[in-house]
């Protein structure tokens, strides 16, 4: 089972000018085949399904170690797409109306984000075809899953290369200069694993594909914060034995591989205003604010939403508090 | 992002008489239309999407803490199917061979759990077709995704209910026992936050179905413990507004709603055994056992695992202890 | 737009020994590629976007026509499957208990038929996928588009025979019997068609498949009646031009083709039992009929249903009548 | 069975500019989870399942009568579509030649109107995907099925009012004007339908989505003549005790709902005119008109088309006319 | 089995301007229901499945050459698709960062054939849908499987044209151009299969659709040459009895239809350039040029590539050559 | 292009008591994600798509001659499946009616063999799920689709074992020996070029999985002959570069690669009876036997078909001679 945080793994900057097709492409990065909803449920199932895991405890925990992250990855696409699409409807009427709050969308690439979605991630990819589960491997061969693994991180690199080829939108950039590393870091597990179990080297692919982090402005801060080198343990008593496995030199630096004994401290994420246009969270959010208010005082909860957001001081429950109060 | 506890949220059977086709039929709780993948990612979606959530912070936590309880409904899924395939392929020959080990399988409703997986859970339905996101409904409107919400629940526990009275392989009735009563809860969450947010009272709408579960015998020891009515909140340090909305009588018998502060205690899993036939997790697995057990010394670690299952004194590490002493 | 006619347009049996492997086969006449869902989606949508109609009016009326023809057999093949689905689930303990009820559907092909639906038809084919809109051509073309629908009917009647020799269920015989006869005119209607436009002759492919009709004996009460060789109009005013394609004589037979200006009278469908265990129409459908006693009296009704069935005397209200009374 | 009529059930304009994209986006309407082929099938399939339907007599009416309308909101829907294509391909070179009719068409959102059909409506839904049978719920429980098909029809008005936001085209206006009325009716006769049925009171959830049709222009003729209360009867005899369901006060504006005992009168459909460059109906449509000609006469039919269109006096047939004559 | 030979069935021009939505339109060629997989694995499935092939030898060696052919027709179809994606990235910072270099096709139609494909054709359609299995259609019976291929036929000429009239790229021109013509060819060969096999006379439908080739200037080189009467032998001895069936006068034209006995001499490919910004074939081409020499003399073989291509002399291995020197 | 050759690669044997469940699982080594046509369609497209290969030839030969030899065995698990279903319809009546022909398929586990194909393969996954593009990888990166191609073959080893266990039918086992070897070979073939590319010494992975080939009765003759350490060179001139890759010794034997410069012999295939209760290749297939010998003697050919097949003297060809004399 797990527990859940309300902080992103790393901090994602607020809305800017809006970017529909920029977003369409990131959904590459959530439901497609090497997105992010692949890795998590890849290793999600192979740990479901590791038989002999005391056997292999150092192997089982890795598998479902990195799991838990790939949580937090699927989060922060979601956020840098709803980020993006934030401002991409608007009644130009001004009345009231609901007018053509999405006459420019109707040309974007992915129209069932404003259409099925309140402007906001889907689980598709960026021809907006959903993710299936055809995209999990998970034969329980140990070796296999890990080869699979250390192809799978490969191709998602490729993929997050291009994401960042194709849209210089702040949010898509702090995404994909943060996930380039931590995928390269995956990248680096599966293959040492494979090489603890088999004795095979595979240090000489590095990197692969060849991408030079070390010329993406986007990956340089979190190569000086090491996260290029640092498997994070996402539980607060489990999984100790990635130790096991994840440590010798990295194949690309030769700086020695280590393990933080807990998940990073991450950030704040931002609370994305309504967008009324699309009902999202409703055609008068103030209306829910209020209610949400009357039910925490009557349940004895402060005045104040108690969960916390990076933007305090913007949301909707700061321009409401005048009136509710 | 989560942290991952490595429990289950209840407590299952060891395997016993493998029930394959059983196990075809359970998987419609995991990747059927109203599985728990989709329970999972439809929660996880709505609250990754949910804007103005410190306007609406109740009912965000209400989303975002459900969907953390989902994810272990996932893994008791697994773990039930998996359980139930325990035992299904053998060597009749006995020589070392691996003879006609699937032979029973060939007949099996779903072969890919032993041709793509190790005797395994796949991301599919009971038809072996995938799990896809055209099942997430995340609309943004948070009116329509509770009313969907509420609908997704009555269909889940419709689907529990079939699973129930198509096998009585004792895994399944332990986990579909408990499911029902879990989202019965889900049920009653949804709509008492739909009355909370706009009046309507469905109050009368329960049971629905109209499951008698008061008559069903593995039901009984969760509605004693009270896991009718409780919601647990999965959460180190968020999600306290969830008693904002979940409160009052229960539609059903009245009693007072109740939050628990903390996820269920839980139970260990079984480490289920190795399946050499189908190479899960390999074909020799004594080998790996005994890799992981020098890398565990490399690393400083004890000799046994560090990980805990239920069955320790059964599993594969127990069988080459001697030979590794 | 449509008017709806609460008859089917051939009498069927009533249940019999359930046969669910089949209803599973059935279901390829339903949701199959050459299923009744995609000759009535064909027709429709070439209906829809026939451009030009006023001037190629005898082929938009031929089209628009059949399809409306089509409707009534997705009607009728729901209702075999779900007649050879009746009795499939008991409860085994008679105390009330929802038991292992469905235990026997457990290795049943289609397990959705019990699971997703009420032991019922789902638009699925014989393996359980899905109809999709990739099955319909609608190129907009008119000999194009009658080209297909040649084919398409040719391949709809290799099916409905190969579901003819797996099942010999009542049931599945009166159904293919009957469309086997209606297949085999809009084969011949389109192929004239396709005749009067360019003047290609294709009565020597003539019967394609080479279905030995004569020799099926539930072919023979509808050759009888001339079914084979008649058009029936399916409108109260309109497509009166299809007189002007569908004439001279039957490619086979050398018979005149004729048009009838009215549906075929039909029949009464048989009112089916619910199935308590599944839930259909609920678990207490008596409840169910006395609430719609009820509304009735109150909606100035008479007391029994107005609706006709075939089984009158058998039904639920009859059931219930007692204790209403 | 059906009878079809050759007629809309309300005006649509006639063809103007041009508008693929918008033309895309209203494809959801057709095709998406919440398009009209959803609400018409499963409708369909819920009345053909409908078990102990004598007991449940008005329920099973409602259902099936609501089916019928939703036949011909896949017709508006299509002549939308096709309305808003018409006049997307042309030769710049005039000569005859094929030239680059479709270079337009190459960067509209799609592409398959034009390559697979004929400037025409596709059972697909905005990102082109198609309509699939998963979308179709029918578990036989008819609570659960109202309790869907409200659910249902929350989803579709809300991409009626998208699409509505998203094109101006005078076509896609009429259309979701028209349909957003309608779909509110059929939300309101399943919410009072679960009402008569349990008891539970879903008054307080509507508007919903909170959609101010009242400031909508395009909905006011159809308020102002009632549509939004009325439920119309499509069937000769049957299905009369809709009337014991759909009874009462409307939910938002408490006038009476009330029962139509026959369909509205709608309106003819214009003749689109054909499409040379992409065939429809044929690369020289005028022989088509002439041969229909031919054959009308040969089978004692007017010279004129019997069939009516709103655009009489501008259609191919008339044009062809002279040299016909 | 095949034997591969390392050129194309005709000759294709070199990149020229890049035409990303043009290559997203001719994908409908390559993927879609119509596309040359669905010619390839028909007829190579109808072959592989054929049943009494001696008694029918004429028939089968038809099916199973055409097959032959179609193979190249992928190849044809792919290498247009990356003629014209050639140069639609660049990096407009020249520095080697990898900058923005795909920030235009953020906003083409197909973001896969950069994201997934290294600027590269992918087995989708038009919409970026991928190919699937359900295209085939392979009953085993002669006529209807002869029957279907007409029509496939037919569709994909018809696909072939619009895709003609979309771009006026000079690769995509040359390829519809010269498939129009084979397309052609296959439909009378099918036509004429049917004809013997029943006497049933399909003369009158050709030209179908009516696309008039007479008039496409770039099919004329290829009518000049006689593509349109010749069916190509594809094997080195086998397959020789589609002279049986392929025989007697082109429908259209009059002229004796007549068989080459082996391939068409075909064309060179042009060897396509290196796109870094997406590491086809690597972020470093030069660098396996550079391997590729040394493995090329350590095997003894020549030092100039063995293989041939049209342009040769401004390919990779000329670059480098002086380096390598 | 490609040149086609009557011949199967391997011998397999005719056939035997039909195993229809056992055809189904066969159906996983055609259709699914790591069956032959995922193989044949991955190296297809690399090669396809494959920039600058004449400085990379030796690689884009590999990769290029591999792709041909792929087609060769979707062939042989066509033939092997179609060889299974032989026998395994037939009708009880014995005169002449097409009776309950097919009763014993509606329990096999994929019906669509018989309903769609004429007893035979189709393009679909051990669950009847369509073959689909999504399968493809082809990033354009050499290094990565070299990765992607070892690990694909790492998986189809698995589910060629899979089935192998699965089923003893004769055909099948000859099938999945054969192709355990040959599957082998391509493993080593593209780690090696791995290597030779990177310097990565992926030898110890071998054998993954661990299948024990030597303990594999079925894969002995084929080991015997080196069938495990040979690359064929499929092309009459092209592909000669392979030797520069494929060479070095047998990363689990020692032994050395060797490339044979042309492809194997090979073997007959079985003309495989008619099956006319599924009229393959028609209902009275005598009758096309005739047509066909007019039609070769019309064409001059010789008397007897010209093409060969392993049983002749066993065909229908023969039965129907002395009726032809």
């Amino acid at each position: 089972m797990i527990l859940r945080i309300d902080r992103l793994q790393v901090e994602l900057p607020p809305p800017s000018d809006p970017d529909p097709d920029g977003a369409a492409a990131v959904q590459e990065l959530m439901g497609g085949r090497f997105g992010e909803l692949s890795t998590l449920m890849n290793y999600t199932f192979q740990s479901f399904n590791f038989r002999g895991r005391q056997g292999a405890r150092p192997f089982y925990d890795l598998v479902a170690n990195i799991a838990a992250e790939e949580y937090g990855h699927i989060e922060l696409v979601a956020t840098t797409i709803n980020t993006m699409l934030t401002g991409a409807s608007e009644s130009p009427n001004g009345d009231g109306s609901l007018g053509d709050a999405l006459s420019r969308a109707k040309s974007a690439r992915n129209t069932q984000q404003f259409i099925a979605g309140g402007q906001a991630a889907l689980p598709q990819d960026s021809m907006g075809r959903p993710w299936n589960g055809d995209y999990v491997f998970s034969s329980g061969d140990l070796v296999e899953d890990l080869t699979h693994n250390f192809f799978l991180e490969t191709g998602a690199r490729n993929n997050k290369l291009k994401v960042y080829e194709m849209t210089a939108h702040p949010a898509a950039r702090a995404l994909t200069g943060y996930l380039l590393c931590r995928g390269g870091v995956h990248q680096v597990a599966y293959a040492r694993a494979l090489e603890k179990l088999t004795g095979a080297d595979l240090t000489k692919l590095f990197p692969t594909p060849r991408i030079p982090t070390e010329k993406i402005p986007e990956c340089q801060p979190h190569i000086e914060r090491g996260e290029h080198k640092r498997l994070y343990r996402f539980s607060p008593d489990d999984y100790t034995e990635i130790v096991a496995v994840f440590n010798g030199p990295h194949p690309e630096t030769g700086e020695d591989l280590e393990v933080a004994d807990q998940p990073p401290e991450g950030a704040l994420p931002n609370d994305l205003p309504p967008q009324t246009a699309v009902f999202a969270p409703d055609y008068a959010p103030e209306e829910i604010t209020e209610i949400a208010a009357k039910l925490r005082s009557a349940a004895g909860l402060p005045k104040q939403p108690t969960g916390q957001v990076a933007n305090e001081g913007e949301t909707l429950v700061d321009k409401v508090k005048d009136k509710l109060g």
